[in-house]
């Protein structure tokens, strides 16, 4: 496999991501009902699937010990984890925790860290059943979950031109709360909130797949990045409808406050875990899903554009960038 | 939850962990059939019960680049995490792959580590189904799996005083690798290889749970201290009879070359992932397992002797210690 030349920050992370997918592609293994490359897997293990997901999360990175408590980290952790299989239209049943952490972290910090996950656990009826903790210099988190589906999974690969692209749960306002922690401020309270406790809309994935969504993806990095996801993997072009935003009164603040336009949260923002979703066009969308756009019926396959044009912001992230 | 004083260096990591096990006890989610605090947690998910487990594994503590290539750390680290489905008796299917990893890192090393991930999951028919790609300072490896087990699954819990114990796999092998390359040697090359690329008796757990086994685990940290949970978990005191072992050439060289008495890596000596565990009197036990030692008729519980006597070396090691 020495196709892949330089660092992993030259490659970049969807070079490397893509180049893994390839080499651990599920070949003839015909348990494997989805492989690497969408937010969960899925996989035929005794009489049933089971949707399994992995993510790590890093000190510094991914959270910051001034900014959240061990609690809220947590409760993000298990939310961005349990989201990958909302994502897929399933239901989560069970986490494994892997913690890194260094020896003179305070225990009391790891005891109320497993508070956050239980609880954000308990929240869908999902269950901590096992893990790891071993010795690290940062904070390293790794949590893999499992889930079951009872409608077929939805992919992200299979929106058709004319589909409706609709949007549920909160979106930009964990990037509105980012962008004011790092100001410095800690308000507006709800924005700041909304990054340390996401709150993924958690019965909208199972609803999308039996309203029979045709792609879902989960917004981590950015609502246009992940939308180019869906994109990319259905080989379709989707146009974002600005309009379709009913951009809420905080945003709207942090928006006024830092000269920066609170569309930009709700476009590039990742971080909320709102889902978003292809849908026949036709399908009647019940709360919470919203229309914000739709899938061109002509149009270079991979692109998304806002209102017809390409969106200026760089938006979202590339890991190793 | 604010029970735990002091650091995780003064709680230790058997502290920590059993209080998360307790944290995280099932309660009433009766789709958990083993929770945390085993080799593996066994939930029943769709049809079928899942034997899931996820470790951890950091550079400079479970792997060190000027020892291992990534080839070796992708064996080895698929290699443990396959070996705790074993340990239930199971056999594994998927795996699920996060890396942690520095921007400078080349990205030919992430793709050489996946071929050992893939070619060790190879050795026991289970596919990589997906996994994560972060940034972190210290290259951080954690894997879950998946299996199923077609016999009751086996836990640590399980040993009665009468059994015998047994050992299946080699043991002491990668210890005595692990001593060479810390005194700055290469050879006995099979040690060292042994040290790089353990070689779990992937047939012997599942074996284990057909023939009866009460209580199994596999041998991470150090077989008396593997054991002292088999003793601790079933309420029994065992004793391991030291002539049950047959010390094989390189390790005695290695004992002679070092000043060690080879015993010490078979008794204290961890990471060859072999099996040990314990079944009713009168079992006949097939080739690869051979009995060590037996479970004492009294004793105090939870505690491990070898040839009568507490073994002086403290042995095994705490990860926060």
């Amino acid at each position: 496999m020495g196709q892949l030349r330089g660092t992993l920050a030259e490659v970049g992370e969807f070079g490397l991501v893509s180049a893994l997918a390839e080499r651990f592609a599920p070949g003839d293994d015909d348990r494997v009902v989805v492989g690497p490359g969408d937010d969960a897997a899925v996989v035929q293990v005794g009489g049933g699937q089971v949707v399994a997901s992995l993510d790590m999360l890093v000190q510094g990175r991914h959270f910051r010990l001034d900014w959240s408590s061990a609690l809220d980290i947590g409760h993000k952790a298990a939310a961005e984890n349990l989201s990958d299989i909302n994502a897929m239209g399933g239901r989560p049943t069970s986490l494994l925790v892997g913690l890194g952490a260094p020896p003179d972290l305070e225990a009391a910090w790891a005891m109320e860290f497993a508070d956050g996950i239980a609880e954000e656990a308990a929240l869908v009826g999902a269950s901590v059943v096992g893990g790891d903790l071993t010795r690290a210099d940062a904070i390293t988190i790794s949590i893999a979950v499992l889930g079951v589906c009872e409608h077929a999974v939805v992919r992200r690969s299979g929106a058709r031109p004319g589909d409706v692209v609709a949007l549920a749960g909160r979106q930009g306002w964990a990037d509105a709360g980012f962008a004011v922690l790092g100001r410095g401020f800690r308000s507006p309270r709800v924005v700041v909130e909304a990054h340390r406790r996401p709150e993924p809309p958690y019965d909208a994935g199972p609803q999308a797949a039996e309203l029979g969504a045709t792609a879902m993806i989960d917004v981590s990095d950015g609502l246009l990045q992940d939308l180019g996801h869906v994109a990319a993997d259905s080989g379709v072009a989707i146009d974002v409808t600005s309009a379709g935003f009913d951009i809420a009164e905080p945003l709207q603040a942090v928006g006024a406050a830092l000269g920066v336009d609170p569309m930009r949260f709700c476009l590039t923002g990742g971080d909320d875990y709102s889902l978003v979703a292809t849908f026949p066009s036709g399908t009647e969308l019940p709360q919470p899903w919203r229309r914000i756009g739709s899938v061109l019926e002509s149009g270079a396959p991979g692109t998304v554009t806002v209102d017809g044009a390409e969106y200026e912001d760089p938006g979202g992230h590339q890991h190793f960038g």
